[in-house]
This record gives C-alpha cells, sequence and structure tokens, in this order.
C-alpha cells in the first residue's frame, strides 16, 4: 500500500510508493556527460564574451575580464530581470504588476571545463560558497530587493544551457512564495513551540537516524521525510541561524565538504544525474530570527513532473526516502568526516 | 524591461519577459506524432489486457472488457493509489502520514489509436466529458475521498507514457494544497467584496478583450494575466459555478466545442505541442458555493522547469500572454462558434 506523508514545513502531501520502490538502476536517465566540445564563454581566454565581471578571485592583481582567475561572477547575458531603474509598482484593476528589476548573475564556479563540484577540490567548492556569500551581501546594500536566490541547475535535463560548471544568483523585489510559505511556517511553529521546526526535525531525524545521509561537525544530510522526488536531499546546519550569509569562515569550509560529499553520492549511486539545488536562506531584512533555518535543497532530476503534480501542487514520489537514504549512506565516496 | 506579474487568485508571482518575447516558432520543441507501432492495450481486441473495466459507452449490450465501445475507463495498472482498506492516520513524532487509498483510474478516449481531443469530433469528445463527471459522480458516494481531479498528460514530454489517448483521474483522501489555495482565495476574495474573483476576472478580460482567445455563449477561453508557461489557456464557463459534475447537458456540449478548439489552436501555432490540462472543480462537500469556479488548465510543454522554478514556486515565462492570446486567437482552425 502507498503512503501519504506530509511535509512540516510546507503542509505539502506526497504520495511515496512503498511497494513497487524504484531501486537506483530503475530510473530511465542519461547521465551528465561532459563533451567539451565548441566554444566555451566560461573557459580561460573568453572573458570578453561575457557582460564585465563583478566578481573574481585568485587573479592576483591581473586586469578585469583576464584569464588567472579561480571563481568569476559575471551577469547572466540574456538576465531575466533587469538592474536598471526604479521599481514601479502599478495596479490594472484586478492585477498587479511591478517592472521586472532584479539582478541576475552567473557563478562560474571554475576555469576546468572537465570539472563538476563533485570532481573539484573541497577547497575550491569552498571559494565557490565564498562567492555567494560575497555576491549576496553586496547586494543586499541596494534597497530595491527583498530576496536573493542562490540555485544551480546541472546537466541539461535540469535546465543547464552550458555545460560549464556555473551557479546562478536572482535577486528580487519580492519575497518567492515558497520562500515565504517556509518563513511563515517555522515562525507559526515558533509562536506555538517556542522552538524551531528545522531544527526540531533534526533532532528528531538523528534518533531515528533511516533518513539521514551523512553528517560531520557542523552539517547534516537528510532524505527529507516527504520528499517531491526521489533522492532528494537537503543539507542542513546543526546549530541554528537562519541566514546563510552571516556564517564565520569555518561554516564555509565544512559546508564544502558536505556538499561535495553529497554531490559524489549521488554520482556514484545514480551515475553522474542532471539535478537542481537551491539556497534558502531567510529574507532580506528577517536574517536574525529564531523560527527560520537556512538550508540547501538538492533535487536529482530523475522523474517528469506532469498534469497531476501541476493540478494538485502535490508529488509521487517512487522510492521512498528510507531506500534513497540508505542508498546513499551506503555509496562509498571516500570523504572524510570532519 | 521585464515586467513581475501577480496571479489574483493563488498570490503567485511570475516574471513576464517583454523585451526579447519569444514568439511560437522559437520554442525548440517536438511535435506530438503518432507512430501506432507496437502492441497497445488501449486498441480494440486488447481489453484483457487492462484491469477489469469501470465504465464503458457505446457498446450496446455487447459484453464486458470486449470491443465496440466509444470510451472506456479502467483501473491504471500501475496505481499511485489503492483502492482497498480503511483510510488510517498516524502520526510519528513531527510527521503526518496516512495509508495511500485513493482510485487511480484510465479513461481511454476513443478507440481510434489514431485520434487525438483535437481531432476527433465534438460529439466524441462530448462524451469524454460525460465519462469524467459520471466518474466524478460515482467515486464521490466514497466517504473517504475529499478531491477527485481529472488530468491529462499528451505526449511523452508532459508524462504521457503510452501515445494512445487518454486522461487520468485520481481520487484522494485529501484537498490537494494547490486546490486548497485556490478555493480559499475565493472565499477570502468573496468575504471582502461578496463577488467570485473569477466571475470578475471574465468581466474584466472580456471588456480588455487582449487576452481573449475565444469564446461562445457558455465558455470562455483565456491567456492568464500571469501565466507560468508561455500559451498557457484558461477555460472557464461564463455563468459562475462550483462543481464541472453538477452542470447541465448543454454545458457539456458547449465545453467540447471550446475545448476541441483550443486544443486545435495550440496544434495549429505550436506545431502539435506536448501539454498538460487539468480540471479544477469545487472539493467535495463543497460543490454549491458563491466563491469558488470551475475552470480548465491547459499548459502546452515547451519550456524546462529548472532550479529558480523550484526554488521560488515563482515563474519565468519568455512570452506575454496578451501576445500567446494573439497567436492563438487568429490561429485559423474553422470551428462554428455556438
Amino acid at each position: 500500500m502507498p503512503e501519504l506523508r506530509k511535509d512540516p514545513i510546507t503542509g505539502r502531501w506526497v504520495i511515496i510508493s512503498t511497494d513497487r520502490a524504484k531501486r537506483p538502476t530503475d530510473f530511465v536517465r542519461e547521465s551528465v556527460q561532459i563533451k567539451g566540445k565548441g566554444f566555451c564563454p566560461f573557459c580561460y581566454g573568453n572573458e570578453a564574451k561575457t557582460p564585465p565581471e563583478i566578481l573574481a578571485y585568485g587573479r592576483n592583481g591581473g586586469p578585469r575580464d583576464s584569464s588567472g582567475w579561480t571563481v568569476r561572477v559575471v551577469p547572466n547575458k540574456f538576465p531575466a530581470l533587469g538592474i536598471e531603474g526604479d521599481l514601479d509598482r502599478e495596479g490594472e484593476g484586478l492585477f498587479d504588476r511591478m517592472n521586472g528589476v532584479g539582478a541576475h548573475e552567473v557563478i562560474v564556479e571554475t576555469p576546468d571545463h572537465q570539472s563538476t563540484l563533485a570532481t573539484m577540490s573541497e577547497k575550491a567548492l569552498e571559494e565557490v560558497l565564498w562567492a555567494y556569500r560575497d555576491r549576496i551581501l553586496d547586494l543586499k546594500n541596494d534597497k530595491r530587493f527583498r530576496y536573493i536566490l542562490i540555485f544551480k541547475n546541472h546537466g541539461e535535463a535540469a535546465g543547464a544551457s552550458l555545460e560549464h560548471t556555473h551557479s546562478q544568483l536572482i535577486a528580487l523585489p519580492i519575497v518567492p512564495k515558497r520562500v515565504r510559505e517556509e518563513v511563515d511556517s517555522g515562525k507559526h511553529y515558533y509562536q506555538e513551540k517556542e522552538r524551531c521546526i528545522f531544527c526540531d526535525i533534526i533532532r528528531q531525524e538523528v534518533e531515528s537516524e533511516v533518513r539521514v545521509i551523512t553528517e560531520n561537525t557542523q552539517f547534516i544530510a537528510l532524505a527529507p521525510y516527504a520528499p517531491r522526488f526521489p533522492f532528494e536531499i537537503w543539507l542542513l546546519p546543526k546549530q541554528h541561524g537562519s541566514a546563510f550569509e552571516n556564517n564565520p569562515s569555518p561554516v564555509f569550509t565544512s559546508l564544502a565538504r558536505v556538499l561535495k560529499d553529497c554531490l559524489m553520492r549521488l554520482d556514484a549511486v545514480l551515475d553522474h544525474p542532471a539535478y537542481n539545488y537551491m539556497l534558502h536562506t531567510s529574507p532580506i531584512g528577517e536574517e536574525s530570527n529564531e523560527h527560520f533555518h537556512w538550508h540547501i535543497e538538492i533535487m536529482p532530476k530523475l522523474t517528469k513532473v506532469a498534469g497531476f503534480e501541476w493540478g494538485t501542487g502535490f508529488y509521487i514520489c517512487p522510492t521512498p526516502p528510507e531506500e534513497s537514504a540508505r542508498f546513499l549512506r551506503e555509496a562509498q565516496v571516500g570523504v572524510e568526516k570532519t
């Protein structure tokens, strides 16, 4: 008999197939393979082909938009939102609109076209996290913005249009609905219990163990109780914190380690799947609170979302998270746990 | 400058690209083509290959599970939910679950493997709508269910695993989040204004005309103001009604005509795209009310949903609905308007 499970944070119900649970090898998919053919605007020597850079690490004094960098941030050449202009809000009868003011940036994670976050060094991955942090802190000075989302599309099936590994950042003049729901739900729980719901979930998961994938002193990686997708992973700091960008340096070192660990496990168990991840940090102006707990959600792209999901906002997950967690936990990936 | 627009019903914001708006021919996609190769469990002669039928029209006295039918409803061979057993609700610390009791049925829309809803006759399409109605009314007698969703995945890109045209029905022991949001939002609006928000939208759209695709005496087809997807269509009855299944007979005749019209327009403008549609009717036990207005949402599958959408619950639509509506309105499809 399948099971219906409710995510305690969003209130979203999902259907978990427990009878004919799908194993990793049951998913028909294409491995993400780096072909490295053709022109790449993110490789050394092609810096002039992107809009002028916003940030670069590692160049040690070389000129802007030259090679020698380790991580490079540039405006998206085809931005979803425009950075210029004031925010105009306007009604049109029943409808509300505003002009599309925002930032849309690309974080080129490494100059090496062949690397991925799973194969690069922990040190290099940590630099990517620092770039996330630096860009968030900088954009928070712009009073037009209410939220800054970092996300990554890895592989064509996950929506990546360039194969050279990169993340994206979008700064928005509103707090998006999904983040608002998480924050409001956390607030509601806190008002009732005076505890963070995420901290409570971590406590319960550590005790039951069945959905824990990996952990180190500062982070835990879980298969969520009511996942939308098979092999979905949530990465949470063990110690309560609302804002990713306000963490001290050792947290980024530790996060780099556990993020690389998780991505290596996905590669090992699912043969280099396409995936998306997104970083949920507290909205601008609400950075310091007891009710929201920043985290990263990683979703391998193994199934198709179809009419049922669009019609209901609720998902059918063919692999119970206890099974996903076991496969990912038992994967041999040789990462030290510190 | 792109535009941010808010859907007045769900509160969902979307980004509309107004600068480099995509025209129909800009979407890289595969046309849905019916190959008709290999064994098909939905064709005449193969009735024994599906679970025993629940309903069939048109057979005029022939034995069950034989050929001669015009529309046939069978249980899904690989159901997401199980029909047997009582509903058990259970807590597990912070988490909530219940056993996956529900119905999962397939409506085989025609015996003709080569037909689609866009190519079959209006009369045949009307029979499909009657099958939707009859199955909803029957399943509402089951006290375990709270919601019945009808949806359709057309084409592999939209999640269809069999090419013979069919719809699906899922009966659920809970009201799904997306439907709950629409109903609650409608209720809230009604409490404030004593008017249905959907009726107000129809009134405003008829007046402004720019997003109207087609209409007849009983129905209107709109490109919604804040669409999630390019060429998204909402089909609404002009006269207020909460429950699809409680309509009198002429409504189904009229709906068949306008639904076929819309699907022919999509085929003409987008070269036979894959699409999903879903029918939103009022939840069980709330059939008769002033605040919810039943409707069908049609979403052609032209773009990929990626990290940004998953992370925010908010969408980037590269074609303004005014443009989509114009292309669809001007398509020559030769449907009479009555």
